[in-house]
């Protein structure tokens, strides 16, 4: 049956409601549109899980989404008249349930947290001890820990979707695990994958503004994390490039990469967010010297990841600003896209490979992990559908 | 078990040759390398096959891959030493064979031919008479003919993969796929989608040489057609572009599109190689007009493949030469590469969806439809790969 059963882990986030809200106006089982639909049964917060074996009651009712995809609170709200709500001590309960339920084998699991120790224990459960899916947007499992924890968990590709851990909306990540599973040699990435260090770049460039200035005004758009540091450390970049360089089939860490932070580490280690918004100002005058020592040069900047297959067989692997020629793939990069570009045995010289997709955002993760649970599907149906 | 039995259709051709190498160099059964292997069973040319049900032959010596490669009369030469030769009148005996060796429904036939009706037929019969499944790089059976074929041919999105017949090498016509079977409605498509005229475009923004001049010496490099009008009258592209659209729901042929060769209709009609190239000289001022008129609003030309859906709900469907901005995403494409801007509802404005890869060549369709029997695959098993 080309249908699945859907257990949200961590679904009453921006990413989690956006989810929520693209499946049910377009591929619920309830509504009997879609040729391979999605049965949302589970729905877990950081306390407990909604269940119902049948569905959850909220897929029913399309036209009630604005009510609560606006904020956490008011879908918690439109959520307690409508299913039964549990505690739990911890994630494993949910197998057990699933057991109890007869559904063994039937169930996926889409991780939308950001949980650590406690999510990679459960999804090395899920996936050594279960017949059970993982598709995960949470990509703290396969980059945190060691590569033989990664290695465990994407063993069986069916079972474990992790396209969007890194250019959520793109297929950048199974384009590399094609290469490798094909015996195709990955000799050079070159990549921008955080959308808030391409925006810093792409309004520097511009020159038109100081450093703390745009940093100012994008925590005010909500264009970065809670504490900027956390984009400006590029720890997140070197994440995504720690699960590239594991799809291809590299033993990587952390500390094989080569990390430079978008500014001075002395101002990424202030862990209060005022204070830290406060120093970023003395940040200015050497960032403003790096774009205009560029500039002289004719080129630009950008936040890259690196990975280089060497002649001799070593690789690197190196994150942090780049000169770049602005006609370059990665230098004619625009605002908060991301890009990666991958040279091969195949692909190389004129014929590399580049993919660009959006930063990110609720929506493009959303529809790629809606995308992602389709790709999973044998006998997954198409071809008559209806345009509107 | 994940491994699959291959038939391949014209397999002594480039692309075929290729196709082989890459089997028998990095997946075949017999190798014992690879977690998911290929076994080829039989082998098609215009009049006959060879067959060996556990496998032809020919894969089981990888240092030989170097005396059949070169040419399609070593090749066959060495293949005739190997495994028996048996004639046939048409494919559908290669079906009754299948049958009668108890193989039903274990094989995947790799179409590399550029046939047509013949084609047209086969695809047909196998998709709805047995339970095999075709790969095809092969785009006629899918353009040529009325959307209603391509619907028929397509429905089983694991029996029938045609990644490879638009930019091989590339995800593109998956993520339409993804797109449609997700209800995410493509708003527009910008496609620089042949490597020949690519090249050519590249090389008359340089304004070093006559278009005669580059088209001669492309001719004789071997990066045209063997009648180059083939390239420029730009129904390779519309090909590409109906393929596309119908990936995406349309019911669209080759009258719907408003189609403009790369140079004027007159010499588009000429049948004769020798009188064609001698014609063309004539075609050089009005071409180097079009760039330069476009070089003087600070634009170039690219030849582009345009779907646009209206906001009134109407399509539109362009294949020509269109000025575009030299920074802009096509403007940038160089050489002969190909290139997909994609803008849905969630992807659109600074987030489109931009594929850019290699304008094929043997080695890039070769390692495109390897990868397509890959992802088709049930139980694809992975992980524990070697990177030596």
């Amino acid at each position: 049956m080309a249908d699945q059963n859907v257990i949200v882990l961590g679904g009453s986030g921006n990413v989690g409601r956006e989810f929520l809200s693209q499946v049910i106006q377009h591929d619920t089982v309830f509504s009997n549109k879609h040729l391979n639909p999605t049965n949302i049964i589970a729905l877990t917060n950081s306390k407990g899980f909604w269940f119902n074996k049948q569905g959850l009651e909220i897929q029913k009712n399309p036209e009630n989404v604005d009510k609560w995809k606006h904020s956490k609170e008011a879908f918690n709200e439109y959520m307690q008249c409508l299913d039964q709500y549990r505690k739990y001590d911890n994630l494993a309960e949910l197998l057990k349930l699933i057991d109890d339920e007869g559904m063994s084998g039937e169930v996926v699991f889409v991780d939308i947290t950001s949980g650590k120790d406690d999510l990679r224990d459960f999804h090395l459960k899920v996936i050594n001890d279960t017949e059970e899916s993982i598709v995960t947007a949470n990509k703290n499992p396969l980059s945190i820990y060691s590569t033989k924890v990664f290695r465990e968990l994407t063993r069986f590709r069916e079972r474990y979707g992790f396209r969007c851990t890194v250019m959520a909306g793109a297929n950048a990540v199974s384009n590399l695990l094609d290469y490798y599973d094909t015996s195709e040699i990955i000799k050079k990435i070159e990549a921008c994958f955080s959308g808030t260090l391409g925006y810093l770049c792409a309004e520097l460039e511009k020159d038109e503004r100081s450093f703390s200035q745009i940093l100012n005004d994008a925590k005010r758009m909500g264009y970065t994390e809670p504490h900027p540091k956390d984009d400006l450390n590029g720890r997140d970049v070197a994440r995504k490039l720690i699960i590239c360089a594991r799809t291809f089939g590299h033993n990587v860490s952390m500390s094989d990469i080569d990390l430079e932070g978008f500014i001075d580490e002395s101002f990424l280690n202030i862990e209060d967010v005022t204070e830290f918004m406060e120093s970023i100002k003395d940040a200015d005058q050497e960032v403003k010297r790096k774009f205009d020592s560029a500039k002289s040069k004719g080129k630009t900047l950008r936040y890259v990841a690196n990975f280089n297959l060497c002649e001799n067989g070593d690789s690197t692997f190196k994150v942090g600003l780049r000169e770049v020629s602005p006609g370059s793939p990665l230098g004619n990069l625009k605002g908060s896209s991301n890009k990666v570009i991958v040279e091969t045995d195949i692909f190389n010289g004129d014929k590399k490979y580049i993919i660009e997709s959006p930063g990110a955002g609720p929506d493009v993760t959303a529809w790629g992990l809606r995308r992602e649970l389709l790709s999973r599907l044998r006998g997954r149906k198409g071809g008559d559908y209806k345009l509107t």
